[in-house]
């Protein structure tokens, strides 16, 4: 038995077929036809889960899940919005897909399929309760809650990246005040670095980045390089990740918390500042919570996908 | 068929036999023994149950739900800690009542219950996914998903009261910085109103409260009363309450919030401010979910605690 997982980004598309124990037996991608409108993208997905299909017998494959960006209503399979994909309103994925397929497809928001991924084949295996958070170009999470997706009203439950840390703090790109991902994403680890290193063009953080807008990875490759002003700014932001991760364990008290996403390849220059602020902040009870990093990295999308097939 | 519920407090004990309308049968109370020790509350309790159970056959008894202050462990029926029960710590509540009663006892944390009894019987009657928050010295919630309290690892989840709404905030009686119930409940309210009329014994607020410490519902009269000083609290404290409940739509997502607690005695003062917040800082698909007033007022408390036994 196998399941199909499509991970529907604003750059690539990848589909993998995925055996129960998560391992690929197939995989094909192709370049995101971004400005092409709905018509066009559901085609090659629909050819992406052909080509991986193969020639297993279509009884073999108990489903297709698709990991899609943006707001989805899970259970009516709907894309509501995605903000890279032209055209993307109201689209309903789930029944073109098993229109033009034939097997049963389920669409998730793509940081709940992430989420789910690792808890089946992943961090989070074994956990009743689990938590995912995912740190790029803002912060994404899924919520586990005995051994199911924290989903609420319409799906939309579980949007931590936009919950207030700073009431008083910077605007964000959703309407409100301090969020999360205003000061602990990747984003806004860059930001702090262009107003911390602004006409200094000797900044070693400026001189890595070059011609490029600064970015976070080179924030983490001066900090290597023992830069104090990038390691300021690791501790900035690795603190702020903390002050939220606070905010997971008392708001959904998980056993264990996962964190995945672009910003998580420097882990081990942000790992010492959120565990000191999670020893100092968290209440008793829940300080002794795991605190690990993804296991899934470029495969968790795919796998993530394939896990709301199962579910 | 009726159920009994009863609601611990630190000052008071409260029973009653409910139907399962919610309508009470039979009530009775006790001043709590908080220096006493757990054995003899344990005993009051007892003894509350049977003068409201009467003359009901037992059979006609479907269980007891208690409601307790603090942490509890509910799958166990463990109270952990209650702060103003002298001696109570890891006590087995459920098995001693069950062993002295004989009936099915069921023990949950307060906040809990009454989201429970809200739902059940109260602002949330007919909601998949309901938020209850009470706001008086602390602020604690309870949170209902798909038609079952969020319990999390251990029973803990929900505690929105103590999440950073203000990272470098003040310091929470928990440890926590920059906590929801720092900014936003009765004792925040009357923290910043010692601040504001310090060294001003001719302030309206100040002349209210004569000779007892400032409290929250002084706050509230003087506001009535046309103060300015009073009502830029009011609504400061509106606003910090606006910034938590945009968390909780975001975070839960449910169809629903309603308020309870002591500092919503000034629901009509606070209103305005955080539904202002609310209209600003939401994501446009949370901002037309209903906030309403808790419907229970002082019943919240025997009725929740008698629908944790109707799970």
């Amino acid at each position: 038995m196998f399941v199909i997982g499509v991970d529907l980004g604003g750059t690539q598309i990848r589909a993998a077929k995925i055996d129960q124990a998560g391992l690929i037996a197939a995989q094909a991608g192709a370049l995101t036809g971004a400005g092409d409108g709905p018509a066009v993208v559901v085609e090659q997905i629909a050819g992406l889960i052909t080509t991986v299909a193969g020639d297993t017998a279509p009884e073999q494959i108990v489903g297709v899940g698709v990991g899609a960006p943006g707001p989805v209503d899970p259970a009516a399979g709907v894309v509501l919005h995605a903000a890279n994909l032209a055209g993307w309103r109201d689209v309903p994925l789930k029944q073109l897909l098993q229109q033009r397929t034939g097997w049963r497809v389920e669409v998730g928001n793509d940081a709940n399929a992430a989420a789910l991924g690792e808890w089946r084949f992943g961090s989070g295996r074994g956990c009743a309760h689990f938590s995912y958070v995912t740190f790029s170009t803002g912060i994404g999470a899924g919520v586990i809650v005995d051994g199911k997706l924290l989903l609420g009203h319409q799906g939309s439950a579980g949007e931590i990246g936009h919950s207030t840390i700073q009431a008083d703090g910077p605007l964000c790109s959703c309407g409100n005040i301090g969020c999360w991902q205003t000061l602990a994403s990747g984003t806004a680890l860059a930001a702090f670095a262009r107003v911390a290193t602004a006409g200094n063009d000797d900044a070693l953080i400026a001189r890595i980045a070059g011609d490029e807008p600064i970015g976070g990875q080179h924030v983490a490759r001066a900090a290597q390089d023992g830069d104090a002003t990038a390691q300021q700014l690791m501790r900035q932001v690795g603190e702020y990740v903390g002050v939220g991760l606070v905010n997971v364990l008392h708001l959904y008290a998980p056993e264990r918390i996962a964190l995945g996403g672009g910003m998580m390849e420097s882990y081990d220059l942000l790992e010492p500042h959120f565990r000191r602020i999670v020893a100092e902040r968290a209440m008793a009870s829940y300080r002794d919570t795991a605190i690990v990093r993804a296991e899934l990295g470029g495969l968790g999308g795919v796998l993530g996908a394939a896990a709301l097939a199962l579910e």
